[in-house]
């Protein structure tokens, strides 16, 4: 069991082997309500059948619609006429999606009630599960509405991702790389050799190993600074690039592969400013490239100025210049301010024109 | 200046003595966004005019239909399409319901920015200006969502109030006598002593003194149980059958005016259970009387049901008893189980019928 500080509420991280042991590990001391994932409804409606009460549980799609600000409202107006009530607890099963719709339906509905998570999706239980941030849409604006608000207690368990389709295990793997890519040279090493060697027969024991690997990294850096105002910023990395894709590709391509093109995109933007050498970030390039092609040629075919735009509307972001997360190598991260016009947007035409497509 | 102590963050509440001192101080390292109530700019216009930005500026009606979750969305969208950014300030300028949205929107826009609190009417300034928390409604469920999320500073000017019709100036003056009852005997005398020497010259004096004595009251508390766990729960004294009042008369009773006829029922049922003297409540009753006619006369018009069924569905209760705050004079309050239909039932009935009739 991994225990986590916060300035909200401590919360732990415990292992199981099966969907049904989590189950039936939920004490009965709270009244229980759910938000399910509908995906995982399909996928293991008979074990969830016996065991929870339908008449107080919502399933959602996980769809960036879903969670907008919008389509919070029926949400909580339906567990409230299903009689939630201040002292109850809220378990939603599913991935990022759902956690941030019961992160930050939790988050304000009484003032904050108790809830537990059972992260569904490699990305959410090796990356967001922990951290305590929801992030809501509005509108046309993305990820701008939201709360700190951990889970009391996140429940995991590997026998849930042998159902997720390739792309959903690449996509965990994107922030899986990053985080050991910040761990440092020795890691992310260790991982890209898990990584070469991954089969159907290994699956659940290597993203298990690597799911606790992603935490341990992730931790001091929550615990240290959970409002994100200093050292988190670093736990950023290839994102302020990886956003801007996600939104010029309408999403088209998955979050966390996303972010290994941002990675290799702030390791390029570091080459030509002369923080890494280009062999550095060539070797790096082609470590990374099995895990994000082809959704390189989204990239390819997507609008700029789309790109530059959300770029410079980002919400860390607030001059001329932008805060990056540039790099000297594994383990050598550090915030540092680029003029936009002067050398982010030709870094970024020069990734996409040159690198992507050589 | 009044320093608070928040584990969110610690802020200032700081005298001033005119509101365009209050905007002179405002310095400039933040982008300043503006939530104003609609009549203080009726009333404020020309000073306002001069010192703020009109298109960073959003006006507001101080009304409960504003502070519902569904209209917090157009407000959110437009401080966006106005150009926010997270490291922005917004300055709200109103009563208990402009900070309520206020408060809310700056907790969770960007997952917290600055925000500066003008409060405007005596209830904000006395009572609700320090303490972090807000309160929206959701469809018919009244202040079912909030957060806790302090300002940043609050800028206190009595010169404000002059404004205020004679009934809001009772409604403040609601929460000002529940936190003196609560501080003790002795504070309370010479509460009432002034306010039965209230006229419009002195007023101005009179309030900042009670405004200053009411937070002096409340910081311990706040300070000590932030999150309204346990200590905090005092400050419900008169809230539980006050917010049932309130409800059951469409709202006709304004709030602190509500919380004098709670505190009233709470200290007849407390009479009735025997922990205070009947002859106490009486002397009470007629000490608070003129703070509350004539809307008794809307209490004893309205539906008893909709009063029952508001105190079984308050957020705080969530069984067959009831937490009530009971007394045993001034300065003694505690929490106490109460059972509903055998003793509050018949207390609300028989104070309705008998006491405010009689």
């Amino acid at each position: 069991m991994l225990k986590i500080k916060s300035q909200i509420h401590d919360y732990t991280v415990e292992k199981f082997d099966d969907l049904q042991s989590i189950l039936d590990s939920l004490n009965h001391q709270h009244e229980t309500f759910y938000l399910i994932d509908r995906s995982i409804q399909y996928h293991f409606g008979s074990i969830l059948e016996d065991k929870i009460d339908s008449h107080r549980t919502i399933l959602i799609d996980a769809s960036e619609e879903e969670k907008s600000f919008e389509r919070l409202q029926p949400v909580m107006l339906e567990l409230l006429k299903q009689g939630i009530k201040r002292n109850a607890r809220l378990v939603v099963i599913g991935g990022g999606v759902l956690q941030d719709i019961g992160c930050f339906i939790s988050s304000v509905l009484f003032r904050g009630i108790r809830w537990e998570l059972i992260p569904t999706t490699l990305l959410a239980q090796a990356d967001s599960c922990i951290g305590s941030k929801s992030s809501i849409n509005i509108a046309s604006y993305k990820n701008q509405i939201g709360t700190f608000y951990p889970p009391h207690r996140v429940l995991l368990t590997s026998s849930v991702l042998s159902t997720l389709p390739w792309d959903e295990i690449r996509s965990g793997l994107g922030e899986v790389i990053k985080l050991q890519l910040i761990q440092g040279k020795t890691d992310f090493e260790e991982l890209i050799n898990d990584l070469n060697g991954l089969s159907k027969e290994n699956q659940s024991e290597i993203l298990s190993k690597w799911v606790s690997r992603s935490m341990a990294v992730k931790k001091p850096y929550i615990e240290s600074d959970e409002y994100d105002r200093n050292i988190r910023n670093i736990l950023n990395y290839g994102h302020t690039f990886g956003h801007a894709y996600e939104s010029a590709t309408h999403y088209a391509i998955p979050h966390g592969i996303a972010v290994v093109l941002g990675i290799l995109t702030a390791t390029y933007l570091s080459s030509r400013l002369n923080l890494e050498s280009h062999a550095s970030y060539q070797h790096l390039k082609k470590l990374l490239f099995p895990w994000l092609t082809p959704y390189e040629g989204e990239l390819i075919r997507s609008d700029r100025e789309i790109i530059f735009k959300a770029i410079k509307h980002d919400k860390k972001n607030t001059g001329d210049s932008i805060n990056c997360i540039l790099t000297r190598g594994p383990g050598k991260m550090a915030k540092t301010k680029v003029n936009f016009e002067d050398e982010i947007k030709p870094a970024i035409n020069d990734f996409i024109t040159l690198e992507l497509t050589a």
